[in-house]
């Protein structure tokens, strides 16, 4: 029985201050969890480009100080008032998508979505569900959360309903990673796309995401596979995953999309997913679509303002435009059964692992790691 | 048998000379069919939209002299060389959307499908599929086709793969409807987005297609028909049909698609149809459809060089954007089921035409009767 239970916790955490300025270690005061939260020890943080995004200060609605971190491995130090589903000990995945369970939330209820919107309100304003913090800094000082997670410290307070209990077995440096980036692109593949046997895909972004795209196909047992992207460096990566062509747009004289749909194929592609953010790279994915019924999933979060477009005869011509929050996945359900598969070696996920570092101060080596461009997955042991 | 087997026919049929030019009734002469075509006598033609576009000089690849019309009820005079599946005396409705139902053919061979572009080519061009026309006018020249059809005059040459073949007892009066706005409308909701009992239902504009949607969704046993038209003299029929709700949206003094998802309904409708051709109201319907699941389809043909646009983020929270054409029904195979279907009393499209003319001159007649607005279907009986 851990001595910590109902007292705050003095513990190290990097604490984004402002945008634009690098992370800080601190000691922070993490405070006992309230009725139906958890807090963890987190064990392992491994690094995603939202995390970066929202410190360089593109997130128009990024909130300061906060702590960052969402991709996480984590032992349960305490529970709150009535949490059930998960005690002291148990071994955790934070989920930015909660998964309530409750019979009067339509979305946990359908098998169409996994979008709860449980605690979206008060999650997007930086707080815990009943509206206030649980991070203090050493002057006292409501430091913000980050999507229900906060992950970049060494203990941390989250939602019972963000809690994806795992198997204790598994590896937490390795399992964090189904935390956001792997399960959204595994999950784009199997759940939002439903791409079956002998389908035709083009993967537009070779990052992790897109990397876990390729995987997910390959799995599928898709045919041809053409992972796209800028920078040649990543082809050697999407060749051992599965991807059968890659292109490099910029060295292309006409659009990538007419590329693929008038010379690498027939009509275009059955499945198009971008990976990238990118607005006109979402056009181009949904462009190369097979005419009839290509679909074509937006994964990438785009810079603030920007919006996508089309000529509506693309839609008109059979072509579907969708999109995937987490793959479809529903957090507490199915990131266990993920890790299982992993265990299994049903799901291999250690080639997404380029850069470990150690101790929480390491968080700025993986933020280094990740803008090099060479990094998939940069993991953190705290 | 027909005296007019082989030989040019001579026959009245309305000239589209010039854009944003009234049509003039001419003696043309109708060519005999080539290998593979079918020759004519059209019944009764029900005028369309797109016939109104083009006239009026909105499509940029609009050709001229050319006979427009798309929406008829006809009786085979003769056929050319190798046609197998239709026979003289045979009652067919023309189908700009052909099915050549070729092995080769992924289009027709893939159940997701409905546009076989087997033809696509040379009908863009107005021309017949071997690359000239069956029309000239009393100087002997060249009059282009439309659409594949042609049908606004007493004679016209089709391809035999756009011939739908129809029970012979269908009154070719009111079964003309099929050949394009009303299979579309209903075939939106049925195939392209498989409307389920109990679905929420979004349907912007209410003319002869949206009210088609608005049949089809009730048919389909939704719970919640809104129909959406800044006229309101419109909602009158939307509700005969099933709609149980009716916004004339400049009578809102917020956007219309908050006030769908925000107020008439919790989160969106389940399914949301576009029959305007404004990309600003396919906007509309997208953001008003269910976070999570709502599907929104375009129906509308929208002006050249419109382009529709949206934030990504309302792809990645669960809305998908599709489109139809001719409502995903396969011309050969489906129109003739739907033609058996009115037949039976299960489909009534008695309320759809308004309007009736008589004599190919009727035809200007029919294009000022849809200009007023008053007008669902005004069908001109040869």
């Amino acid at each position: 029985m851990s001595s910590t239970v109902g007292l705050p916790i003095k513990c190290k955490a990097m604490v984004a201050r402002a945008p634009k300025v690098p992370m800080v270690e601190e000691e922070i005061t993490v405070m006992p969890p309230k009725a139906g939260e958890v807090r963890v020890k987190v064990i392992a943080n491994a690094l995603c480009h939202t995390d970066i995004y929202t410190l360089d200060g593109h997130d128009p609605e990024g909130l300061f100080p906060c702590i960052l971190g969402h991709e996480a491995g984590c032992i349960v130090e305490s529970i709150g008032e009535g949490v059930t589903s998960v005690k002291i000990g148990d071994h955790v995945i934070p989920c930015y998508t909660p998964q309530c369970c409750e019979t009067s939330c339509v979305f946990c209820q359908s098998p169409k979505s996994n979008l709860c919107p449980a605690i979206r309100s008060t999650q997007g304003q930086g707080l815990m569900p009943d509206g206030t913090v649980r991070f203090k800094d050493s002057e006292g000082k409501d430091i913000f959360h980050f999507m229900g997670c906060s992950t970049m410290s060494e203990y941390t307070v989250i939602a019972e309903i963000s809690c994806a209990k795992i198997n204790p077995k598994a590896d937490l440096k390795k399992a964090c990673l189904f935390g956001c980036g792997i399960s959204t692109g595994l999950g784009a593949v199997w759940n939002t796309c439903k791409v079956e046997t002998n389908s035709t895909v083009a993967v537009f972004g070779i990052g992790a995401v897109g990397l876990a795209v390729i995987q997910g196909a390959q799995m599928a047992g898709a045919s041809k596979i053409i992972a796209i992207d800028i920078n040649k460096d990543k082809f050697e990566m999407a060749k051992k995953l599965g991807a059968t062509d890659c292109v490099d747009p910029t060295s292309l004289d006409i659009p990538v999309q007419k590329h693929i749909a008038g010379i690498m194929t027939d009509w275009g592609v059955d499945y198009s997913f971008d990976c990238t953010g990118n607005v006109n790279v979402m056009r181009s994915a949904l462009e190369c679509a097979h005419r009839g019924w290509g679909v074509s999933c937006v994964i990438g979060v785009a810079a603030s303002g920007h919006e996508i477009s089309t000529r509506p005869f693309q839609l008109v011509t059979g072509r579907v435009w969708k999109g995937t929050a987490f793959g479809g996945f529903k957090s507490r359900t199915d990131v266990p059964k993920l890790v299982e598969r992993m265990m299994n070696g049903n799901i291999n996920i250690d080639h997404f692992i380029t850069h470990n570092f150690d101790g929480v101060l390491g968080t700025n080596q993986a933020v280094e790691a990740l803008h090099s461009g060479e990094c998939l997955r940069a993991v953190v042991n705290y």
